[in-house]
């Protein structure tokens, strides 16, 4: 198993740690940007180096129907294939089950799908899954599991977190025959604190590398998937990698670390920032917004971004206006930084104990 | 008048030669990037500068409606507004009175326009065309010239070239009681030889710093360019930069060095790759073809430019297939750094007596 995590240090319950993989080490808690298609939007790998990033997300299903499996093989792996020389996490092909619903069937083997590409029948497994992502080589591996809809009842909740056990034991033992690379197990159980105990339980019993809760902040309310975090993570083992799935805003990524989450992941940064909306210190800033048309200061002052280094509101202001993708390549930038500059604050407060007060101010400005 | 020019070598007809301007020095022959909305589409300054860009052009026009000359002058320039420390030329917006008929009128005085973003009347004089340019801060401006549509008879070439030579005397004037800016002349004539010898006699016989062939490969047949290229580039003083407005396709370009053209310029090499296109010593390519799916190699093998140093067809392909932005950015950064390349390789082809050795290499693979 090739990944080995250290904790630094303990503040409340917020953890500093480190995790070494075989493409480098990331220090946590952190961010992780996403890539969905063999990319991480409007971004070269320059860029994502430059704003901080240590790890990127990739998607298992996306890249099996395309470029697919022969391509991802012929380059030994996404690393080569994209030029990123950093480690990379990829997801299971489980959450799309969950958001792809057109045609879905879900049986004790596995989930026939269809692609919303061409409409292609797919019948996808936890061995598929570990196959595709063996061949995509990610540092990091997870478990296929079945990711509850909110609003799901009580029996077929278990169903779920029964299946989702199973799943992750035929994961495991599938990617111990293909490779050594490192597998989280994921937690399910919907919002039901006997039913995430269960899970916790059960995907902890068995010998991965990490564990990753699964199935919150996919609708429900703030205060539901904080409760269910917060019951949680504690049940899971204090030496091991925790992982949140699916966290983008700077409030919950704070709620997170406060309950000793180690690393996220969300397009949320680079989704609004193609949408014109920057992540700053202060909280969002709409940069379309009018009163920035004769605004000469970057996005946000003494922000060390190439974006904020060298233009103005004024002029991202402009580039929106007249529809230029520059304008939306400048933004996915600087919330890029933004996300991996909260992340180094937020292990800097864990070292010197001061992590609660970021928290607060983070807290208040995207109240 | 702030442009110095100095023919360093003369080789056949060709001309090596060097622009000196307030924002640098412009070696030539040389391809000029089109950045219609205060940006080169998909590329940063900095990528511009890594391609070796040394001169930007940008619409008066455009720049007119958006931002508006109140934020260009708000920000002193379009050098401070988009970040970019090179020469900068503007065109006067007239190829946009040639490419916009709708709603168009022209009188002696100027010529009344729609925009094209809110339906809006604006009238466009020569004076205007000054002011707007004047608040660009543009490097080298261009007089306001009447460009005749392909097809027009001679009558109304008669008339267009008159009306452009009455304009050249205005916006001389009006530039010289705004500022030192270079300001070039535009010859027309459509495709009549001695309207050509005409107008190249009125627009030399003014104080203006360089000259420009305009009305040319606007949907004409290649050769009538060419001849009519031949015939008026003698037209135009030895001692001041020719630029031929408009021409961006490898061919056109060694044929127009090949006639002691200096500058030119043109969306193709950038349009091209937003469309999976790219330019090679070898002649097109089209990446979006599925022999590429398994290609290890880069767009053009020993190509220095961070596309080709850092991906492969196979990737390019991919995000094309997937309709991923980064691909399109890929192939600009590619086509430019060709573009700037070539205008390299035909610089010191000039200064060692083989560019017609180069021209026929780049005439059989862009046939």
């Amino acid at each position: 198993m090739s990944l080995k995590f250290e904790v630094l240090k303990v503040s409340g319950k917020a953890r500093r740690g480190r995790i070494h993989l075989p493409h480098g080490v990331v220090e946590t808690p952190t961010f992780m940007p996403v890539g969905t298609n063999a990319n991480v939007k409007l971004m070269t790998p320059r860029d994502l180096e430059e704003v901080g990033a240590q790890i990127i997300l990739g998607n298992a299903f996306h890249l099996y129907l395309k470029p697919g499996l022969d391509v991802l093989k012929f380059h030994e792996g996404i690393h080569n294939f994209i030029n990123w020389k950093k480690p990379v996490l990829t997801d299971s092909g489980g959450f799309q089950v969950f958001s792809l619903r057109e045609g879905r069937k879900i049986t004790e083997d596995g989930v026939f799908i269809r692609s919303p590409l061409d409409g292609s029948k797919h019948f996808i497994t936890p061995e598929l899954s570990m196959e595709i992502q063996h061949a995509i080589a990610s540092d990091i591996v997870m478990a296929f599991d079945y990711c509850a809809e909110p609003g799901i009842d009580y029996d077929n909740a278990v169903k779920a977190l029964e299946l989702t056990t199973k799943w992750a034991e035929r994961s495991l033992k599938k990617i111990r025959q293909l490779s050594d690379q490192a597998i989280f197990g994921i937690v399910q159980g919907a919002f039901f604190y006997d039913l995430r105990e269960r899970s916790a339980k059960e995907i902890t019993s068995m010998a991965f590398d990490g564990f990753a809760i699964g199935g919150l902040s996919v609708g429900e309310e703030y205060d539901i998937t904080l409760k269910m975090t917060e019951f949680t993570a504690p049940l899971l083992p204090e030496n091991k990698p925790r992982y949140f799935m699916g966290a983008g805003s700077p409030k919950l990524i704070v709620d997170l670390v406060h309950n000793g989450i180690d690393i996220f992941d969300s397009v949320l940064p680079t989704r609004v920032g193609r949408h014109g909306q920057a992540l700053t210190w202060n909280g969002k800033m709409n940069v379309r917004a009018a009163k920035f048309k004769f605004d000469k200061t970057p996005i946000e002052d003494g922000c060390s971004c190439y974006t904020c280094k060298n233009f103005s509101r004024s002029y991202i202001r402009h580039l929106f206006d007249r529809g230029e993708v520059l304008g939306q390549i400048l933004l996915t930038i600087h919330n890029l930084h933004f996300m991996m500059d909260l992340s180094k604050k937020i292990r800097e407060s864990i070292e010197n104990d001061s992590f609660e007060k970021l928290r607060g101010e983070v807290l208040k400005n995207y109240a």
